[in-house]
């Protein structure tokens, strides 16, 4: 990911929260939080994860196979756009 | 999750490989890794984050709702069986 | 499913409804459509698979294994609540 | 989905194929069969659109964004393969 000098930071940080999501579930459960609370706190994790995945497969898009915004043939700046649209849509 | 005194442990070790396998996760990032091996890393949290998923939703089920190996009516403890074997299918 | 009189029309409809979604996937194929609709058009029916999904567990749980509004054990009965809600929040 | 002439029936296949999937399911639904097996029935609908949705992501990429095997950059060829992996990753 040599292109994320810009977004590193920004991933990172991400990557840092989800830690600390996973902190607040291993306190629900040493303090044997009831089972629904820890759950729900499980799926949030899950959401951020998902979240995470979806802007790094976009920065791999963008850096390392067509970028929608920069490319010179239309077509497949389209074609480039569509398939972030859709990785969107599975992956939210 | 009161009842968890035994497998507590055994619980919390998982969110804590978890936490593991993102630091793995952010020192990609920060080494410029290729994306591709980010994202299979990322992957593979999501994989563990949905293993830790299923035993939460099972040990909810056995000590809050049904246990299928301690319950008196044998319909319902089909019906618990069941449901475990769904929740396994759905969330691999 | 023998429970489901009541419901089994409201269920097989979807069923009916998803197969329907699919056909529409098939005309899109067959007239090449852009791929990004057509893509479009299968995220739909896996948003109405999961939400069939949800409502078949749900029936489940409430006539198979504990039904929250009519268990009269008041822990089973929030046990089984807490989880319907949790079954929600991972399978939409 | 222009390009698809050739692989356009098998895709049109596929599609049926789950619509007789969801045939069986409204069939066990009708027939009251037990819900374990409905569910189960579904389940295996919801992984061969899984497979669908993977095989028309990797259609759309080769035919409208990089084709890896014909891409005469390698680094974007290299970008492709790397993104059609995580796909299949992701969405099996």
């Amino acid at each position: 990911m040599g292109h994320l000098a810009k977004d590193k930071g920004k991933l990172v940080a991400r990557v840092r929260r989800l830690q600390g999501q996973l902190e607040a579930v291993a306190r629900s459960l040493d303090e044997d939080a009831p089972c629904g609370d820890t759950l729900q706190l499980v799926a949030s994790v899950r959401g951020a994860l998902n979240g995470l995945t979806v802007e790094l497969i976009e920065e791999h898009v963008r850096n390392h196979v067509v970028d929608p915004e920069h490319e010179a043939d239309p077509e497949r700046a389209k074609g480039a756009a569509d398939l972030l649209a859709v990785v969107r849509t599975y992956m939210k």
